[in-house]
């Protein structure tokens, strides 16, 4: 008799083929959004006089018992025929069976998939947030923290933590913006498409994406149905934050090495052993870093799938979704312990000490050849160059160069020799003065770096008014829906 | 002596070396991109004072020079080299050596490849625009002309070419608007960044934005230089159209198969045989749809190569580079080729013909009892789940529908039966008139199709206009670069 | 007090992190190998004289005990540290603390894998042998069934449907092969290595190799913990598979198309619709091909994942391998519910009788003049070209072929024109005569079919017998594990 | 008129078309041997009657000029259709035109590709064995070279550079053997398959093979024209080795860092600065990852091109084929610049000197309680930890510990203290004993090392010979069809 609910689509008797073409495992986060849409469309029926308002208020009122205490069970196909039937168990088939009047499985799953999405999306964007406020934490701790900047996995020139940690948070801050152009596009609503070619009766689809707070239509009725873009930029947009979270983890995990040793890492988000306590397995990062993989999996998957695929619907589709929730699920997990790790490193002082790395300010020193001394750029790179490589030989650090060293070398490239300050020598070569000096706009000087900060440190807390704000404005449509239903069912 | 050209950089005496890792192959793009953005540092230099008019005008002399005799060759690592040794071998070291003062190969070639990449993308909305006349050409002559709408591959419900073509439009302005979005973060300056550091001279990072045509900076220096998400958002905006575009061509290929017989590809792209004038083999369109893997694979190949990297440059990101030509050129061409393709298609009349697609207007003949007879809906699919089942087992089509028989079916359901008439039945059945009753927002109903069209028949013109609006405004930009180094130039 | 038990390792306190960390929810495939390692390993410790018989025997009969009744909980961290902590609540720290020496998690969790795989990689090979014999069971059925062949989706020649079904079986047949190849390079055993330098105890590698049933060692311990190649492949030869599927399940879904009608799906497989009782949607087969996509995304997360990773472990490579129990999941279920599909098909008959799939012998038509009139072979085909496009400009068929007909059109290109027999014609345009003639070896006459046939019948039982005897193997392995420990925990 | 040289096959007369469809850019790897091919299979139609021998010497000696004379024109669709047309031109349509008599593009192209492709395989083997002796080379120079291992890139014990490289050797090996039986399923002809279904001509598939160096046949028609898994396999087994190259690639840039500084890369393998000589950019190994993704993506690009086609030929095949020379050249020339780099890589030695590494060897110590004092294994980890981490907060290493030291804190754990003498920690301490008692199989210590050593020495030279030997084979064959068709050409 089941066949008879489902506006006459007929599945399989076989055990097995129920269970393999099944949605159910993935259904549960569209089950409320299911219903929700069933109710609008109702509403909007009676209201346009489809169907009789004490009709529409018994389904309504079945719809509203079911919110409570449905679950997904094993035997059916999927959410959307658990529902219709449970409803029709409820009032009858005559009353229930206009449940799917004037609308289709099809517009009806690509409607739930939307409203489920577009929660996620505003869940993620939060966690973006949040790690973007620990980042800024961390970073505000950090504005005269020295580390050498890398090019190449080698040291190139000295910067700060805070420099590096506000580049990361602008990266978050693309990333968020990309989430939003993506919600635009994803809160459309395609309900009344039908199967593919809308209804003869007189539905408004503008209604019923009011009642659900769409804030617009995908109008063309094919498209509607046949269309996964937003799931597919959903995950692509995921796939490029995968990317930045795993290198900014990568970072983390190569400075916390023994080796490179620029950072500590909590004791809590690494493995050690009671054995070597000097060793500390980066295991959250570790875990972060590969899990990030799977996304731009999820990604390939759903491309996969669907690119061979001709319109409008086919079944493939369902095989699609569960790689949303999952690359959702692995993405809000990851910022939010991401965020905890951040929170809780500290960064090593005095890390420029190493001998090796006071070479990194030798271009500034060539620089202030240029700039005090108007020495032509080439020639004071030549000078320098030449004076690094007598140090290293010698096995002497940049600290040695002294003012008659310098007038030595220079007198090879220079008519007259340069007589330099010891204190010019000295505060181009320190790397607190090197960092002091690159204060241009985007730079690591301490005022610089606090100017970014001052303004990124408004971003999270107006970000997370923003998410807050459009949660409310979806609540209060829905709210508008349960008042309606219950205006409805309240008169039966 | 090359190595003292290079700002120090000390490339490999070995020929297989600088072959492997050299980028000569896919720099070609960026040539006069790097040419104008060394005129646009040094214009700003000289007006910060931090090199002399005198030196600057003949690097900008030298530099314009370049612009039209300058070739690549094989032996060199890459472009910015290339630019700075043709620089300095026109007018000497002193001067010429000043070319890379207050910057660095880090952040120029960031910069080079997001001019080339804005002008590709915009080339690419240009041919999406083209796909979307030759879509709204098509349409407009097939309001009328019906073909069976599919899901899972099986005939389901009429609707129009039209209908379809217009869906089409609707996902390809998806993809525009997703090409938009990214223009703007692509169209970003990290001129001024440095190696990673920025510098010590005090550069105007916003006037060199400004000479090249940018709307703003990528910020913090680190940022500007360790960052190819811009890349990567480009490749996924690709991507996701690739999957659209190769859907659509998907249909046609399988609508143009002999048994389908839906339309026409034109002659002239596809490949027939002389003995067996029948078969026309999609080519083109099997071209298109198998490039379209090739551009979902740039994407991965450059996910996974900027995936596992640690900030900040590596040599690694150019590598990834030329992915994102590779992608854009086989859009462009795949999307020229597939207007041109669509342009020519003919439809077949009379697809609806074939027997069993009379009864893809089972569902309205039912849709009629409920709303002309107050048949509940459930019931009213039962009459016409049994009626069809007759016919079917009779070798009969839907038009062989009659009153009577209608009449006796329905006796088995309703108390009453059904004494509906001939007209009526006509009406339900008639593919013609389903199309037509399907008038509501975004359906196939030649009224609404026509005024969908209407609105889209505009979006074409505008799109152009738009984007050629933002070419000139590129071009004033360079213009005026180019007006201030004529009149250093011709000062010298 | 957990961390003592646990080799010294500590993990962390917090519960977020060690849920993060986790790897408990895959590891279920690997508890009755851990266990078995274990043992294996006791046994070779107390024969080795490393530690002493009794306590060998203390712990045997712990990891006995453990067997039947543990269940894997929530708060801890792996597989690995749960046995171990099992075995000393069991017997003490003093003697349980034993069961870690001269191994470690590195070397134990790889052996695990690769004993877990070594078994599904026998399940999925008995999958793709039981649909070689659905295969096979339709084609036996079909061997004088004619369908056209396709390329381009355009119809091309004539062959029959037990053709094509051999052509899938010899696919399935080298996708065997490769998992053959694989399951070789799995079956090594890598305990031993240690953490990642082996052991400073006299341990015997090959004696626990045995045990386990492997086939070999991998020798080198960096390579046996540093190494997920096996994984890789096995993920790689399933995509493979899963592309090889997808085809099989494309051609299917046509097919079974309203429009191609060549064959028809058993209805259990499908979905209907009790108004439109001939819209069968491919639900099983539509399901298949999606779930492909997923392995190829699997064997991409995996290799993305291990791509950027240093040597030796890291704890990335945890989150691979449950990307291998998901493919051979989705292999396995696939593949089954695929043959129950095959062997319900049923092939329509005549469907060679549409009129424009009488020219698909056009070609033999030339052929037969070049046969039996010496025409040459180019000539032959202008004559036959002009000859069938005159046909069709006259809306007949190749049927309509007369020798008068003949002759005339002969005549252009020949001096003297052709006199062919009416019975030479029928034979050369006859479809069925068509595939007689095509009896070359691999082709579609019906001996060379049923010689196919014959060859290929057997093979499926031979591969259930090899199969059986691999698995025999492997359990006669552990019998005799299973002997010495009770030989063992009965002394004690 | 060429179309009528084609087969009858008609291509567009639209240049762009043509341009767009035309697979002539990537045809140059098969034009000799499609040359080849059209040779052997005129060989047997005249061995078989099927064409006189006076046509077949025609058309072999026209087939031998365009051998050295031929060269790929622009406007031209494929390679078969270039050679053709030559032929034809060459010696007339009513001989030439039977070139194509009993064989189709089809098949002739998928045997081409597996004929470059068998070459190219066998040129990627040589090219491992050619790494595999560069890691052989510097193996042997470092067997007493310690270096600290790391799991999740922390230092955890020590082993020997030699130790590493004999694993990594062994990833060699199976990447080799993998390709090996790549190799056996590519070296299969396809010829005589024709369109799909064979010739009813009386051909010799067997022969043909044996002409060109086949070791059997893809026998079904269908299987011939309509599989890509040789394609997908290649790419597979290259993907495979592109993970295992770039984790190698991954390890030297991480030890060539200034932090890690395990070892230097030759300076003309990096690019260095002549101001910052202490930085070595390690450009030719950043270069091979990168290009390691590609190498994957080709067969991700590949999978999804075929995954979704139906039987049997496609025009996206063509659009596939290029992706298998791309992987192969990249693989070939990264394998070529790698042996070179690992060739001349340096070890530094004393780099066990820093303080932190001391505590590498702290398992051992408690390893030696436990064997000649019997302690228990978790009281022994209990005793070493405590002191460690009493060393550790005094600022001390493990060289540190004295007998004393060692009697107190296991005072702490046993009832009677230990007494160890100063040697035995000495020794135990020691990591280049450590590494002397690790001496099981597979493991670092020198004895080991060299028996592995010993062994693997030999292979390459072996897989030399087998290579050689292999093209020997194919070479052979050709030899014989060259003196076939010039036995033929003489006679004419």
């Amino acid at each position: 008799m089941s066949e008879l609910l489902r506006g006459g689509r007929l599945s399989s008797s076989r055990r097995d083929v129920i269970k393999f073409t099944s949605s159910l495992a993935s259904d549960e986060k569209l089950l409320k959004h299911v219903i929700n849409i069933n109710r609008a469309h109702i509403v909007m029926l009676v209201e346009n006089g489809i169907i009789k308002k004490k009709d529409g208020s018994k389904i309504l009122r079945a719809l509203s018992d079911l919110k409570n205490k449905l679950s997904l069970r094993e035997d059916v196909e999927d959410v959307h025929m658990l529902v219709e039937e449970e409803v029709i168990k409820s009032v009858g088939l005559d009353v229930g069976g206009n449940l799917n009047l004037a609308k289709s499985r099809n517009d009806q799953v690509a409607t739930a998939i939307r409203m489920a999405l577009r929660e996620e999306l505003l869940n993620i964007m939060e966690m973006i947030v949040n790690l973007q406020e620990a980042v800024i934490q961390l970073a505000e701790k950090n504005t005269e923290t020295i580390i050498p900047g890398y090019t190449h996995l080698q040291p190139a020139q000295p910067t700060t933590l805070a420099h590096y940690l506000l580049a990361q948070f602008d990266v978050l801050e693309r990333n968020l913006k990309r989430l939003m152009n993506v919600y635009e596009r994803v809160n459309q609503s395609p309900m009344g498409a039908g199967a593919l070619a809308t209804t003869s009766f007189p539905i408004n689809r503008e209604r019923v994406a009011e009642l659900l707070g769409f804030n617009g239509l995908i109008e063309n009725s094919i498209d509607a149905v046949s269309s996964r873009d937003f799931l597919l930029e959903t995950l692509a947009a995921l796939s490029i934050m995968a990317v930045d979270v795993s290198r900014f983890a990568e970072d983390l995990i190569i400075w916390s090495s023994m080796e490179f040793g620029l950072i500590d890492l909590p004791d809590e988000f690494t493995s050690t052993s009671s054995i070597m306590p000097q060793k500390k397995n980066p295991e959250v990062l570790e875990v972060i870093r590969a899990r990030m993989s799977t996304i731009l999996g999820d990604f390939i998957i759903a491309s996969t799938m669907l690119k061979g695929l001709p319109s409008t619907y086919n079944l493939d589709f369902q095989e699609a979704t569960p790689k949303l929730w999952d690359a959702a699920e692995i993405m809000i997990e990851a910022l939010w312990i991401f965020s905890e790790t951040v929170r809780n490193i500290k960064a090593r002082k005095n890390v420029m000490k190493k001998p090796l790395l006071s070479f990194l300010t030798a271009t500034e020193l060539a620089n202030m050849l240029v700039r005090k001394y108007g020495v032509p750029f080439r020639t004071a790179h030549k000078i320098v160059g030449t004076l690094v490589k007598k140090l290293m030989d010698e096995g002497k650090t940049l600290l040695d160069v002294t003012p008659e060293l310098l007038m030595k070398v220079s007198a090879k490239f220079l008519s007259s020799p340069l007589h330099v300050k010891v204190k010019e020598i000295r505060e181009a070569i320190d790397p607190a003065s090197f960092i002091m000096l690159h204060s241009v706009r985007g730079g690591p000087s301490k005022d610089e770096v606090e100017r970014m900060l001052s303004i990124r440190k408004n971003l999270p807390n107006r970000y997370r008014r923003e998410i807050s704000s459009e949660r409310k404005r979806i609540e209060d449509s829905i709210d508008i829906l349960n008042s309606i239903a219950e205006s409805y069912t309240s008169q039966v």
